[in-house]
């Protein structure tokens, strides 16, 4: 874990806020909006995140500069873009460099890494400040072991018809319910917008192949040890062309007792390739048979993403994937993680693992 | 490919030619006993290979050290050896510095890699000797694009009931097999004693997850523009608990038209898990499964390694494999390549690439 302190974070965005590249400054402000201080994008200025987003709860004021957010008192900078290839874009690169003369912790999620800059590196050795490029795993992972099978919490996995379906987002929405009912939940971040709302976490793309269950069992045995749920964020998908292996690190490695799967409607298709995404209840289906071959585990709920429909047509959907799979189905960006949330609670009753606690419980020490 | 010139290697073993740790050796015996000049092991100095291993048809001479390895002229210093933990053991280390000093490339598949070893590096340098650490992908390998959907050859992969059940033997076996059948077969290597056979290939194992389909994808557009079949080496399993997503990284980044599928009796569980290894029936329709939803392949093919037994209980292995899958069964390493490679020719002439092909051939230009 990275977090050595409460972090209050300056946001850099500057003139991608709005549009698909800001998605990390997105969940941080939708998850984390209590250690957002301020945002910097100078196309913005003078405005709040709520006014220019009006779906996220976040009031942070939006300035034009890094001297303008200083008074805000920030101990870190959060690059809060996602671009393609990764690339650090020009119009962010002096601002990070300010930010790290200025002494701020500079915590990037681009494949660029800042590490690897000779300017950003000096500027924040003369400052002292901490550089943190949240995709790079650590060194010391070791082979997947077993020892997530004897995961004392219940631990569930997101799985999806594909990448960018909300697995994250409904595992956040799920840890933010159940700790309002009391639990100790914990969000298990496995991708960079998810460490960096986390705090930490592993980015299990970046991991060596050979070591990629290891990285996902380490995400469970080194949770926190009063943790009853962990929720693992998914990536990828099953029959993804590109990206399965990544999803089977984690579909071993982190040996869930139940799996949350996710899509989002209207899909058909991988992105990207012409693979067909199957009917839910074969994707529950099949996720269920490979499984059943290495550490069973059932799905005990489907998450929709039905932002692209109106709301009779969304209680459609959802109705009518209940129907088809049997299984509680929710939108949990529309409707909150608390419904959710408990019908995860309710099927975490009957899984093997809480069969055996309930044995345990009922033996006299 | 790192084959820039006909090489003539000294292998060195030290005192680990005859077990275990010696496999590196025994495979690139068995497979290139041409390319080897000369063996390096002072315990069995003055004996050739085939009165210490006459499983294995080479009569190089085994010479006590480096020096009487030179009379040989090696262009290359091969490590033979494969240790648990990959680090290269310390009887051999005074032999590599020589041969780097002495001008000859080195060529390792230790995790260890020679390139940090200061004391080689800098032997290699002031002679101009070549360092290759077989286990070191590229850089600049690229994400899976789908490119390998459109090989013009026939792609078959080597899949498995766990690891070292001869997946790499028996892609080789049908290599040599198939060239004497006078077709231009070529074997694609993806692990470290595979890519000494072959002088190239990626080791998958050590690829970032996120890539590890994009390096089975360079492995088949990247084989020779003439060959005919291309013979994927594959790794692990697809129920290994650990290894799985190096495998799915292969199932799907290499595309194959079709299967062979290896297994060693008696085994019966994933090698250090309780996970079970299915009947080979199950095996085959699972594989067939997943990839009918991905890019669809038939398992055309069991290979049996039945090394463990007498010859009339691996006859009786071999029929009772055939009967319970309908495929054709062999043990390559006791009976050649030859039925093996028809089996597999007769059923590529089935596939749905060979339809496209005679469609083409059938359409003037």
């Amino acid at each position: 874990m990275q977090g050595v302190y409460p972090r209050r974070y300056a946001v850099l965005t500057e003139g991608l806020l709005l549009g698909m590249y800001g998605k990390t400054a997105h969940g941080v402000l939708r998850f984390r909006a209590a250690d957002v201080a301020v945002i910097i994008d100078s196309t913005l200025a003078g405005r709040r995140v709520n006014e220019v987003l009006p779906s996220i709860a976040s009031d942070a004021p939006i300035v034009p500069d890094l001297e303008a957010a200083l008074a805000y008192r920030p101990t870190s900078l959060l690059v809060g873009v996602a671009t393609d290839g990764g690339r650090i874009p020009s119009a962010l690169r002096g601002p990070i460099v300010a930010a790290a003369r200025a002494g701020l912790e500079i915590v990037s999620g681009l494949h660029e890494l800042i590490a690897d800059d000779p300017e950003i590196v000096s500027a924040a050795r003369r400052s002292g400040s901490r550089l943190w490029d949240v995709r790079v795993p650590p060194v010391d992972i070791p082979l997947f072991s077993g020892a997530a099978y004897d995961a004392a919490a219940d631990v569930v996995l997101a799985v999806g018809s594909d990448c960018a379906v909300g697995k994250m987002t409904a595992m956040l929405e799920v840890e933010r319910a159940a700790r309002a009912d009391g639990v100790r939940a914990e969000f298990l971040a496995t991708g960079q917008t998810g460490i960096m709302i986390a705090g930490g976490g592993i980015a299990v793309d970046r991991v060596i192949s050979d070591f990629v269950t290891g990285a996902a069992e380490q995400l469970v045995v080194q949770a926190r040890p009063d943790s009853e749920v962990l929720l693992v964020e998914g990536q990828g998908a099953i029959f993804h062309p590109a990206y399965a292996p990544v999803t089977f690190g984690l579909l071993y490695g982190s040996a869930p007792d139940a799996l949350v799967l996710c899509h989002r409607p209207p899909m058909q298709h991988i992105a990207g390739f012409s693979t067909s995404i199957p009917p839910l209840s074969e994707l529950v289906r099949e996720h269920e048979a490979i499984l059943a071959r290495v550490k069973p585990a059932r799905v005990i709920a489907i998450v929709l993403d039905t932002s692209a429909f109106e709301d009779s047509a969304a209680a459609a959907l959802l109705a009518a994937a209940e129907r088809e799979t049997g299984l509680p189905v929710a939108d949990p960006v529309r409707d909150g993680g608390t419904a959710l949330w408990r019908a995860i609670a309710r099927a975490l009753g009957t899984t093997e693992k809480a069969a055996r606690r309930a044995d345990r419980a009922r033996t006299p020490a």
